[in-house]
């Protein structure tokens, strides 16, 4: 086999080559020496990264376009980056979540933390969806995919490649099958004793979201015979959860008509219809107009979208999670629960959880808090970026 | 029924009126005017607490001789603190716990967040104990016993007031049978499948801590075929609840012999016998021992005790979490975990973390973050001291 030949790129001397050397995984562009020939190079091209002493630190992919100029893909100079280099990665991550999970539907690929740079990728079943969050992914789709189903055996992989993660990589959007046939109903997911239904196709973010498995688990665990409210509750995470926990009712809301109809799918699939209601509206709007209502619960979960998703936003987004707290601390009977959820990178756990207490003790209500969870260990993290968890869950009882 | 008159005591300007009506529920010694008549006071005495401008904030409890001199007890000044206001508390506290835990074993009892400052209760079945903590607690133990007899239907009462807590509040070690007969036999507890044996008089600390359940979960489902180490095992915490989550084998190592022989019991309980091994030894010692003998294991969990209980201790405890980490990441299989768990109030979240990956990066092992546990439900915390949730747990994977 020939030696891969890649080209070097090397860091500046104020680049940060000991926290690469004990596994920090980025170079930011400032870091990197951009002549005209590193300018040049494909977004996702390949390359050796050097230290400002011309020290080899690993094999990077690099994008131009990108802040994040660099990100590590092998300590090794000379790998060669092919499906079997994919597939070492792949079985590793796949151990992992066969270790966990009883059944094959998990993250399967966080990124960074599975050796994986910007690559995301969900299964359903024997359905597989890639996020290729970064252009050397994009790039190298196809041994990526090959090695995809040779590992963990799905027939459908389908390739969604849209939101934010692209945008900062100078990617477009794009949506489409790479394997197999595009699923043309919503599948089935089991999770946490619950049935939910995934609408893999949908393009209205009718897919699921993994990450808040255990924190589903733990508001089933509050859920005995107990009313409950799903403020943003997309296809019905927390709402069948605490039906498959035992509550006597659920109610859901949330301002997407689709998703609202895939959480009743769940809900009759799960035969508890009869307990599960939807209301479709604004959530501030429709957290007023229960109150108005005199409506109680014992559990009330809120697990809106990131009110703070940067620093610019963080005032206005601490404001508006003591708002939702305020509001929904009125509806929750004495002795009950309240559980606020933040999915926000620049609001961190402190933050997030005053001002939800800040907002309940505005309501007037007294609080303990019980809980504070983040997303499951199908979510790894590197070390190195664990600070960006960014998934927070705290439970209070009022 | 006669109005209670109770003394008044009252804040300096300086003071944090603010706080104590948002919620905060201690009043630091250079916060109050202590005149003669304050120092007169009984360790223990309830007293009415005013702002600086007179205006009345609540019942507390004073103890002249803590730097906490005053914990809130009651919002409402002319509360009488009698056996009908413990039994409205521990009702309260109780129905939380019911709603949780399919059987009567759990802290029922968190201190101030259950609305009894300083005053710890764990519940074992028929058998509760009562950490009194603060001075007000020893001065009302007859109705708060009472309380608990009537609330709980416990038929014997154990008093634990021993340790450092009693000893900030001036007050001396106390064991003894407040109602029923002494334990003469351990008592198995079961939890996440698993039965520890816990001796409530044995007074070498082997009675049970309920904290780590939801982490004794955890790692139970890593531990499907896995060969485990427990290091600084207790009773058996984490290595017999891995053997109920199907380990192969377990290796418990202490310095306690009589924690090893109930951890040998609980073992036999379970009917897992000829999977579980003891070993008495220094932890550090063990862990370059087990290196010198080639052992590798699956999964390793390290719960010291707090290296770093205060902030003096601070550096040298990371240290020493540092050095632990190194020591037992060498022990971990390829693709294997390793949990680590800290209970020291002054080495927080991101400072523990960070300590544990250096020692791991130290030890030539790269890792990922998968979990990052707390203390379970029945540890509520109020917000206002939400950040001295003092015990992580953080999972990684070498």
């Amino acid at each position: 086999m020939n030696m891969p030949s890649y080209p070097t790129v090397r860091l500046t001397p104020k680049g940060d080559a000991r926290a690469i050397r004990h596994g920090f995984p980025w170079v930011y562009a400032n870091e990197l020496v951009t002549d005209r020939r590193t300018r040049g190079l494909t977004a996702g091209a390949l390359a050796v990264l050097e230290d400002a002493n011309r020290v080899p630190l690993g094999l990077v992919t690099v994008n131009p376009a990108s802040k994040i100029i660099c990100r590590m893909i092998d300590r090794d100079t000379e790998a060669v980056i092919d499906t079997a280099w994919f597939a070492a990665k792949l079985t590793r991550a796949l151990i992992h979540r066969e270790r966990i999970y009883d059944a094959p539907f998990y993250r399967l690929v966080h990124a960074e933390a599975d050796g994986l740079p910007g690559v995301v990728i969900d299964r359903f079943g024997d359905t597989a969806v890639i996020q290729p969050n970064a252009a050397w992914a994009d790039a190298l789709i196809e041994p990526l995919c090959d090695a995809l189903v040779q590992v963990t055996g799905v027939t459908t992989v389908v390739m969604n490649a849209s939101g934010r993660a692209r945008s900062l990589e100078g990617l477009d959007d794009r949506m489409g099958i790479l394997r197999g046939d595009a699923p043309t109903a919503a599948i089935p997911v089991p999770m946490n004793g619950a049935t939910y239904m995934a609408d893999l196709m949908g393009g209205q973010k009718t897919g699921l979201f993994f990450d808040q498995r255990p924190n589903h688990a733990f508001a089933a665990s509050l859920s005995r015979g107990a009313r409950v409210l799903d403020m943003f509750s997309h296809v019905g995470g927390f709402g069948l959860a605490a039906l498959a926990g035992g509550a006597a009712s659920v109610l859901a809301v949330d301002g997407s008509e689709p998703a609202l109809a895939l959480a009743d799918q769940g809900a009759a699939a799960m035969g508890v219809s009869d307990k599960f209601t939807t209301r479709k509206g604004d959530a501030f709007d429709t957290l007023a107009a229960l109150a108005e209502e005199g409506a109680q619960f014992d559990l009330v979960v809120c697990d809106p979208p990131a009110f703070a998703p940067n620093k610019s936003s963080l005032e206005a987004g601490l404001r508006a999670y003591e708002r939702i707290a305020r509001l929904a601390a009125t509806l929750v009977a004495d002795g009950g629960y309240l559980m606020v959820c933040s999915c926000s990178h620049a609001a961190d756990l402190t933050r997030f959880r005053n001002a939800s207490a800040r907002g309940i003790g505005r309501a007037g209500r007294r609080s303990q808090v019980i809980q504070t969870g983040f997303a499951g260990p199908d979510h790894p993290l590197l070390p190195h970026l664990a600070e960006s968890g960014y998934l927070k869950a705290v439970t209070f009882r009022l």
